[in-house]
Parts: structure tokens; C-alpha cells; sequence
């Protein structure tokens, strides 16, 4: 960081009141002080690079040549990571120092996000061999096309067809319809050379469901699409402008029989289809993409919590007491509710999300030895977790952006974009509503299995729990609170449970109960993701390593977080828990309490995140709090703004101002 | 509307489904069959003029060339405006086609909204006659400049400084700091030669206020910035691209005397200050502004109820049952739960601006009669209704967004244009939480008076009902609902106004109090307005003139309105209500009825709107359900698709594959 000498005196201020040490929390954030050490480190190298910074911010250039922009960083950024890799012999440590230079979306995101790890977890040795040397060196540029105009969601309705033709031993790939082509694989636009391609098998006219293929789509040497070939990008889109979404089709375009990735289902030269032993096993790579976007989300929260809570220290307005002077907008207890619960929300992400990989870890390891019991537990935990996450963080984003005023509405405070980027992982990688009804598959398994008295899955196992202690008196305490929203769990899978039993009882099939009653079904999804999300970050906190100050800060905003939402579900908890109209009560005072207790430590917790200004990339957000200054020197940077008249002032204004004198 | 020969047939079979006379919906909506066919007709001529039309979309082009694209469509259309005038004798009908034309904000956009209105309802009858005529016909181009770089909803901070000279008989304007700079008025960037710039009042070293004074700021033949103006554009936003937002500093920049709007207070010669009648006569323009933006908020929601409704008509994605195929989308309850809402919610805003127009005729004619009563509660509810309206519907519009899945994401499906633009009202013309404590103050004025045993203004007078009622039984009918949320409503202003009491009691002055209290406050403003809402709009469907058909949908419409947002607020019913767990659960299952039987009718009901498809605008909304068909069209006009290979190939790509191969 730099130092503090040209810093906003507010700022100075905010930062001298902190009652825990900014790089205790930093360190416990991010695992270690070593940890923070190789972070900052690779970042230097990153920011050392001067042809990664833009001239000009890319909102003020066109659609395309803001791609063009994007490819031409997107390759000096490879360089420095395998330089970084060379010199030091391991990757590069996590980092979001990436976002300093591709502001949005890189276009080879699904090169190293699935095109690689698919080949990886799909293929055979002899295939991983072929591949991936070429993949990960970049010799060769892929992406991952699953997604269709006409489908998405529902995987089985893909409509992409490979035909085995036994006599030349290849697949014959073909998209029949408009609604077959694929449409948004990253990068696929203008910019791989490669594609892992998902399309439906017909041997002989038989169907064997969907497999993945690998597909050179365009010319390596002059990059034109091969023949047969039919690709494009699809246009701008509210985020993602960079990341060359596209289109695909094929008509009759044969690749040879190895490029089926194999490590699965097989065909042999005859056309012999072998099925695979565990088509579960490929769940990994989906169920680790979702364990990951909980993790964006803590960033985004962070990212966005950082901007706003400076902002506020920064942004003085009108008069709490008229013999004041114009007071902090941070000052406001109305400002402190938009904002402390995105910081206090990060946390509960990080947490969550450190909770679910180990989660992950554990079941990878014993599908290794064939243990296939803990899968669907981990596979319906990350399918509510990305979903409920992904719609919070997207809100808590947008709250803060609005809680920024109209500045907040500027590009250059980076919270549109940031908006535009975290509510998209709403929908990639699994839709909100699929996911939740997903989980609350699993929801309806394990509460039949409750009423059998089965023993249940560690993280549904309060079902049973619930069941029993129905009768206890509510607890005003971080511990009951958790409980209570257990219970609420426990609670709304009861009513969907009956609420399908209901619809059966006047004659309705099972199919058409449960859509009858998927709103209620989505609900108790959701109230089970509450009750894992309070939980898990709850004893995460209690845990700690943390210093008694910095434990006792960490505490706060973990409470905050399980009073907060208990007063936004105020209506479950006192349908579904014994909770009383004076314990809410209460807590709308705690709420108030706490919101006060964290002020003075606001900006130190942001600072905590350590985000630097150019990843957050803000006129809104930086260390220093220059925010008009930036305001200013970023709108100076506008292409009209380097003319004195722009040309239709003579071509348009002059016109109709002198025909309005007629 | 074009013939059906061309319809998506799942459409064809929606609008056969349909139980009422859609035109009668139109007519009912749009006021009457006269008002209808005065729009279309007006519409027709706008839509005749193919130079209206984008060769390709606005969000292919930079930012610079968006800007000039829009001037030159909102000089043409100013055209058309004129010229229908003069051949009819009468201004356009209400409409919102300029939307086809102008998809985002036009660079006009304050010269008609603010600056005109401005001039007319501030100057003196003299000053009308000299800027009136020339402005009303763009003789000269104008804005309205009142926020600063540091100063919005704060007024009185405002630090332009307009210095009177006796002298010289003249006004020196100067922007004597960076925050001072005035900061976001639409046109001023590069489109505007005149402003009226609100500034602070100094007459020999002392300050009078703020007052409007009218500032020519660039030469009318050569558009330079005259000497002495500093003026340019904001740079990109989250919308608003083409409104050409635009900061303004003066530097002893000297205007005449007579350029000051003296309606209300005056400087003579001498400088003598005469100060206005009634400052609050002011109020008007911004309470009709605000007004105006309840009234946008249906449209908003209408725009994206009909392109998310048509399109989930359309979209086929996985089954409802095995045996079945893949089902409409629409036919998810899960889907009509995301819908349905913005459908109702447009209907309820419509009603609420039809009742707020007439609250505001009423008061601005006792005005004239020097009768102001009833200014305090016009003002109080404008804030509120804005507030939440503005707030409600941007959620709306997302949702809608979001229920689109992927393809909402795109651009071509004008729904995140339109959410950029929908939840900018939530900040302008007053921000969101800084209105609702306005309106709070008067709830808490009301509630000292209640106490006191006055009568109340009749939208508060509930509070005294409350008071009475508080023991009467829950009735669960959409009456029991309506008073259900006046319960509510004041419950939380008894509550905030105690909590001040409370913390007043430990000593805190009552501004200490009130900001402690504000996250409460705040909420209560929120109930207050619901209850407005659902009051007013359950007795517009009741009092409607609608057939039998007709009415019977609207209703199921209004009750959805009102069961949704029971259960929404289930909490705040079950704390400051009489309402029972049995009666929420008879209302879950009552809004699962009321989505199954709106929903044959769901797209007669968007179709009711009558938004044609140059204002959808939308890939994914058309009339005819053309929707795979449209998005591959949009996406083929990328400038990107336009080249078989892209320069960044051979600049970046190609070289860093070979490096890759050493």
C-alpha cells in the first residue's frame, strides 16, 4: 500500500480509530502470512507490466475493438504467467490480479476453466497425452460448447448430433436446427482454434446419449473456419463484453474416432458402444466450478463492500445534527445497514466456501476408492450454496452500488460492471431455480428417510434433530439463531413435503404435484442453503485463530449477518420456530447495536480485503479516497471530451436550431 | 399488430386460450379507444420514418459514436414531433415510442423535462416571453444544472456561487472548488447552449439561498464554450449512454440581472433582495417529475413482463413429465412466480399514477387559491411512491431479466438496457432512502397529531383506524388485506416513533435519535407505502368499468398483488397484525390458485399492453415469437462477423502459439 501522506484526511481518520490489526485480518482472510506474501508478490509482477494498462477505459471503445483490446492482454497476461512459472517453478498463487487487466471476462477463460480440465477429467492417458501438452501451452486455443440456442438447462434435450461412420472410423458432426447450434462458449467468437464439443451419439441409428468430443473448428495457421464450419460471437451482452461468446454449427463435419473423449463410455473401430462404468465421475468438474463461484462471490462482495464503505468515509451530506457540519454518509445508520452486511457477507462466503472444498477433497478422494455414499450430499450442498450465493452477492453488489448515489451509477466506479459480472453466475453453471429444485430432490429423499427414521447425512442430519426438538424454547443467541433457521429448514421441506401430498390427495400425479408445489420446494431450498450458510460461518468464526481484537470484530459481523437475516425472515422464524414477537424484538435492537458497534472499524475491515486499486479499478474505492479528483480525471479520458465540438453539433444541432427560427 | 400467419405456434395457441377481449384490456389501460387510436396513430408516423431506424445497434459502437448516432435520431424525431403538430393542431398523444427511436436516453431528454418547465414555471411572465418561444422551438438547446460533484440530495450544500455586481447590473457565477462543479445534467456534455444553473445567492458578502439563473454557456454559431465555462461529458454509465450527462464549472463567468428566474424571489437593481411569496410553490415540477416516475415504472415493468411472459411461451426446457414433451416454460410454477408479479405490478403502478395525478391536479388547484393544506401530504406521498415504485420495479425488471435464463443476459433482448435504466430512478430525482425519510418525518408528524386525537389527511387517517381496530379479527379477503398492511404500516410508525422515544430516554438528543431509529424509519415509510398501494389499486380493479371477462382477470390480478406481498412480508403481518399461521397457509395455497389460473392468460395479459415491437426492441419479445430466429439475425450484425478472421490473430494469437511450440 501506499503511504498515507496524500490520503483523504477522513480516510486517515476512519483508519487510525481501527481497533485490530489490518494485517492479522488480511492473513487469517487469505490463510497465512505467507500466503499474503506470494499474493502480493505475483501481483507486483503483474502491475509491473506497463502494456497491460489501458489508455483509455474500455467502456469508451466499440464492441469490437474492446475484444481486440481484450485478446491483445489476455496474451501478454499468459506470457507473464509462465514467466512467473519458470522463474519460481510453481504457479502463481491464487489471486484476483487478473481483474487489474482484464476488467471483465478474458476471452480464454473456458480455455483454461473446461477446456483443459476437461480433457483432463475426461479423456484417456493416450488422450490427456495427445492434448494437453498443446492445451496448456497455449500451442493450441479451446473452449468448452455444451450450451445451445435451444437448450441449456435440460443437458439430455441437446440436439447436436455425432453419427459413427464405421467405414472411415469417424463421427459426423451435425447441427440440424437453428436451435442445435451452440451458443455462448466463451472464446468461441474469434478466438479458439479448438473445441470440446457436447453432442448426442447415434451409432447405427441408435442413440447413446451425450458424450463430449474434441474439434478443430478452425485453421491453425490462418485461423478461418475449417469447412463445415459455421461460428461467430453473439453480440454485447450486460457483462462479459470481453469474453468472445459464440456461436458453432456444423454440417457434416467428420472427426477421426479418438477424438471422442474416452475415458468413459467408449466406441470401438466397429462401432461397439462401451458404456461407462461411473458416468457420476464426471460430476467433479461441475461440482468444483460451483465450489468456486461461492468463492467469486466473497470476492465480489469484498470488491464491491471496499468501493462503497470508502466512499462513504470520503462522501460528506447534509446534517445529522444542524450544528454540525455535514456529516460522513458512513455516519448514517441507513448506510451502515446497505453496507456492513456485504462485508459481513464475504466473510460468511469465504467460510462457506472453504467448508465446501473440503467437503470436496474428502468425497474426491473417496470416489478414488470407489466410495460413491457422500456424493449426492456434496453434489445437492454446492448445487444451493452456488445458487443462494450467487443471487446474494449480485444483490449485496447492487445495494451497495445504489448505496453510492448516482456515482454509483458511473462507470468508472467499477460497481456496474461488478453488478453485470456477479448476477451473471445467477445463471452460468447451473440456473438459480434448476439448482434449488436439484437440492430439494435430495431435501425430499432425506426427509422420507427422517420419517423412517433413517440416519441422515451430516448436513441434513438437523431434519432429524428438528424433529425432535420442536418443543425447546427459543435461544436469543448466535447458537439459537442457527438452530432457528434449522428449524425453518425442517420446517418449509415439511410443508412442500405435504404440500405434494396434498396436490396427490386430489389426484394429481407425482409429477405434477411437485410443480404445483416448486415454489414452496425452492423456498425450502433456499431456507436449507440459510441454515448451512449461518452454521458453517458461525463455528468458522468461533474457531478462529484470531486475536481477542481482531476475534471479537470477526464475531460482530458474523452476528450481524445471522441478525440480519433473521429479521429479513422474521415471517419463517415465527411460522417455523419458537421464536417470540419480544426476541425479534430484541434482535431489532442488537441489529441497531451492532451496525454501531462496527462503524469505527467499517474502513479497517474493508482495508482487511486487501484489494488493490487496481483491482478495484474505482473512483469510488481507492486506498487514498481521491474520489473527485479520479471522478474528474477518468471523465476527462472520454473521446469527446478531446474535442471542443464534436461533428454533430454542425451535422444535426446547427440544422435544427436555424430551420426552428423559420 | 401483423397477422398471426407468421406466429410461433405455441403463441397462436396462447392468444386462443385467452378468456377476455384484449382490446378491451388496451382501451381500459390506455384510458380509452379514442386515446388508443390517437397513440397508434402517432406511432404509425414515427415508425414511417425509415432514417429512424439503427443500421446496426447502439451497443456495437463506441461511446462516441453512440452519442452522435443519438443526436442525429433525436434531431429527426424532433422533426416529427413538430410537423404533427402543425398538421394536427395538437401535441402528440401520450406514447412511448420513442423508445424505438431513442432505445436509451436522448440528449433532449432535460431540455423538454426540466428546462422548459423550468422556465415557465419559475420565470416571470417577461422572462417566459424572451426564452419561452426560442426554447419551445430549439431555437436554442438547454438543461438544468443543479447537482454538484459533492452535493445531490443535500440542496442547501450546493456550492456554485452566483455573486451579484451592482456595478455592472450583472451575476458572477464561479465554481469555486472541484466538488462544486455542477455534475450529471443530460445534454450538457455536448449538446446544450443555454442551462439554468442553480446556485448560491451572495449580495455584498452576504448569502440569500439558492436560486435558478439562466447561463448561456456556448456560442450558438460556433458551439464553443464561451470564455470563462469549463464544460464536458461524465464519461459511460450503467445506462443513459446516449443522454450525454455533462459536468459545468464556471470561472467569473458574468450573466445579466435579468437572467435570474424571478417568479418567486428577486434581486432589484441596487441589489436588494425581495424574497418569495412561497418558496414551497416550487414544489410542483418535482412532485409531477415524481409522479411521472410511477407512472414509468409501469411501463417498465409492462416492457419486461411482455418480453419474459412471450418468451417463456415460446422456450421449451426440459418436462414436467417423462411421458410428456419438453414443457413451455411458462408452465413452471416457479416460473409464473417470477412473472406474474410484474404483470400485476405494472397494472397496480398505472393505478397509482392515475390516483397521484389526480392528488396533485387537486392540490396544484388549491394552490392557485392560495390554499396549501394539502401540499405537505402530495409532497410525502410523491416521495414514498417514488421510492418504492422505482425500487420495486427495478427488481421486477430483473427478475424478469433472470427468468430469461441465458438469452436475458444478451443486449438483444433489450433487458439489461432496460434494468440500467429502470433502477436509475431509484437514485434521481430524489434518492430512495433520503425520500423516505422525508416522507417519514410527515408519518411521524401524523403520529403526534393521531395521538393527540386530530383528524389526519386522508392517507394517513388509517393511523387513527388502526388505533381502533387493533382488536378486530384477521379477515382473510383482499379488504382483510388491505387493512392488513394499514396494521402494518402502523405498527412500524408506532414503533420507530418509540424507538426515538427510547433512545431519547438514554440521553440522546432527538437528531442522535432519529438517525438511530432511521433503518426503522425508513421501513416504515416502506409499509406505508404498500398500504397505499394495495388500498388504491384494490379499489381501481373494484370501481373499473371492465366486462365480467375482463374484470375477473384484473381482480385475480390485484389479489395476486396483495397475497404476494402477505407473504413477502409475512414477518411484519404476523408481528402488527391479527393475521394466523392458518390464514398464511391458506394464503400460500391461495397464491398457488391464483398462478394457475392466471396463467392461460398470461400472454393475452402482456399483449393487453399493446408495446409494439420497435419499443420491445427485444430478441426474445416479439409479437410473432420469432426468438431463435431473431438472436442469431442480431448476433450476425456484430461488427466481429462482418470479418471471416480478426486482426488480433495474426497480432496476438498466432504469435503466442508459436512462442508456445518452443
Amino acid at each position: 500500500m501506499s503511504t498515507e501522506t496524500k490520503c483523504n484526511p477522513d480516510l486517515v481518520r476512519e483508519r487510525a480509530k481501527c481497533t485490530f490489526d489490518v494485517n492479522e485480518l488480511i492473513n487469517l482472510f487469505y490463510g497465512s502470512e505467507k500466503a499474503t506474501k506470494e499474493r502480493r508478490h505475483f501481483e507486483d509482477a503483474v502491475l509491473a507490466v506497463k502494456e497491460l494498462k489501458d489508455a483509455i477505459p474500455e467502456e469508451y471503445l466499440s464492441h469490437k475493438e474492446r475484444y481486440e483490446n481484450g485478446v491483445r492482454k489476455a496474451t501478454i497476461l499468459r506470457d507473464v504467467y509462465r514467466d512467473y512459472k519458470a522463474k519460481h517453478n510453481r504457479d502463481p498463487p491464487p489471486n484476483q490480479i487478473t481483474k487489474a487487466v482484464i476488467k471483465d471476462i478474458s476471452p480464454f477463460l473456458l480455455h483454461n476453466g473446461m477446456f483443459v480440465p476437461t480433457i483432463a477429467g475426461q479423456g484417456t492417458p493416450e488422450q490427456q497425452a495427445e492434448w494437453l501438452p498443446k492445451a496448456e501451452s497455449m500451442q493450441i486455443i479451446g473452449t468448452y460448447a455444451q450450451t445451445e440456442l435451444g437448450h441449456g438447462s435440460f443437458i439430455r434435450g441437446l440436439e447436436t448430433i455425432a453419427t459413427y461412420d464405421p467405414k472411415t472410423e469417424e463421427f459426423v458432426l451435425n447441427n440440424p436446427t437453428l436451435t442445435s447450434f451452440k451458443w455462448w462458449p466463451g472464446g468461441l467468437g474469434s478466438t479458439v482454434n479448438h473445441c470440446v464439443v457436447v453432442a448426442q451419439l447415434y451409432i447405427n441409428g441408435k442413440s447413446h446419449g451425450i458424450h463430449p468430443f474434441i474439434a478443430q473448428i478452425r485453421d491453425l495457421d490462418t485461423h478461418k473456419p475449417l469447412p463445415g464450419v459455421k461460428v461467430g460471437e453473439i453480440g454485447p451482452k450486460m457483462g462479459f463484453q470481453t469474453a468472445n461468446n459464440g456461436f458453432l454449427g456444423f454440417d457434416n463435419f467428420r472427426i477421426p474416432r479418438k477424438n471422442m473423449l474416452m475415458k468413459n463410455a467408449q466406441v470401438l473401430k466397429d462401432g461397439t458402444f462401451v458404456k461407462g462404468i461411473n458416468e457420476k465421475l464426471t460430476y467433479g468438474t461441475m461440482v468444483m466450478v460451483r465450489v468456486g463461484i461461492v468463492g467469486d462471490c466473497s470476492f465480489y462482495a469484498a470488491l464491491a463492500a471496499t468501493i462503497a464503505v470508502r466512499y462513504s468515509a470520503v462522501r460528506h451530506q447534509s446534517h445529522i445534527k444542524a450544528s454540525e457540519p455535514e456529516a460522513q454518509i458512513l455516519d448514517y445508520l441507513t448506510q451502515q445497514h446497505k453496507l456492513f452486511i456485504a462485508v459481513a457477507s464475504s466473510h460468511v462466503y469465504r467460510n462457506a466456501y472453504l467448508w465446501m472444498e473440503k467437503m470436496y477433497t474428502n468425497v474426491m478422494k473417496e470416489l478414488s476408492q470407489d466410495k460413491q455414499d457422500n456424493l449426492p450430499e456434496l453434489h445437492a450442498t454446492a448445487c444451493c450454496l452456488k445458487a443462494v450465493c450467487s443471487r446474494d452477492a449480485g444483490s449485496l453488489v447492487e445495494e451497495c452500488r445504489l448505496a453510492c448515489g448516482g456515482h454509483g451509477y458511473m462507470a468508472s466506479s467499477n460497481l456496474p460492471l461488478t453488478y453485470g459480472v456477479t448476477i451473471a453466475a445467477v445463471t452460468y453453471e447451473g440456473e438459480r431455480t434448476v439448482l434449488l429444485l436439484q437440492t430439494a430432490r435430495y431435501l425430499m429423499k432425506a426427509w422420507m428417510a427422517a420419517l423412517k427414521g433413517k440416519v441422515l447425512s451430516p448436513s441434513v442430519s438437523y431434519l432429524l434433530n428438528s424433529l425432535k426438538e420442536s418443543k425447546k424454547p427459543w435461544q436469543n443467541t448466535p447458537e439459537g439463531i442457527v438452530k432457528g433457521f434449522q428449524h425453518v429448514s425442517f420446517g418449509k421441506v415439511k410443508a412442500a413435503y405435504e404440500t405434494i401430498q396434498k396436490y396427490m390427495k386430489q389426484g394429481k400425479d407425482y409429477e405434477d404435484a411437485w410443480n404445483l408445489a416448486s415454489v414452496q420446494l425452492v423456498k425450502a431450498s433456499e431456507a436449507h442453503s440459510r441454515a448451512i450458510l449461518c452454521e458453517v460461518s458461525w463455528e468458522a468464526v468461533c474457531s478462529s485463530s484470531a486475536s481477542p481484537n481482531l476475534s471479537r470484530v470477526l464475531q460482530q459481523l458474523a452476528q450481524l449477518y445471522l441478525t440480519y437475516w433473521t429479521l429479513e425472515t422474521s415471517g419463517d422464524l415465527l411460522l417455523y420456530s419458537n421464536i417470540t414477537k419480544d426476541d425479534l424484538i430484541i434482535l431489532r435492537d442488537k441489529y441497531e447495536e451492532l451496525l454501531v458497534a462496527i462503524r469505527p472499524n467499517a474502513v479497517g475491515l474493508v482495508d482487511g480485503f486487501d484489494l488493490r486499486d487496481e483491482i478495484l479499478n474505482s473512483t469510488l474505492g481507492s486506498y487514498d479516497g481521491r474520489v473527485y479528483e479520479r471522478l474528474m480525471e477518468e471523465a476527462l479520458k472520454s473521446p469527446l471530451n478531446q474535442e471542443t465540438v464534436n461533428s454533430s453539433f454542425h451535422k444535426y444541432l446547427k440544422p435544427m436550431m436555424e430551420k426552428a427560427k423559420l
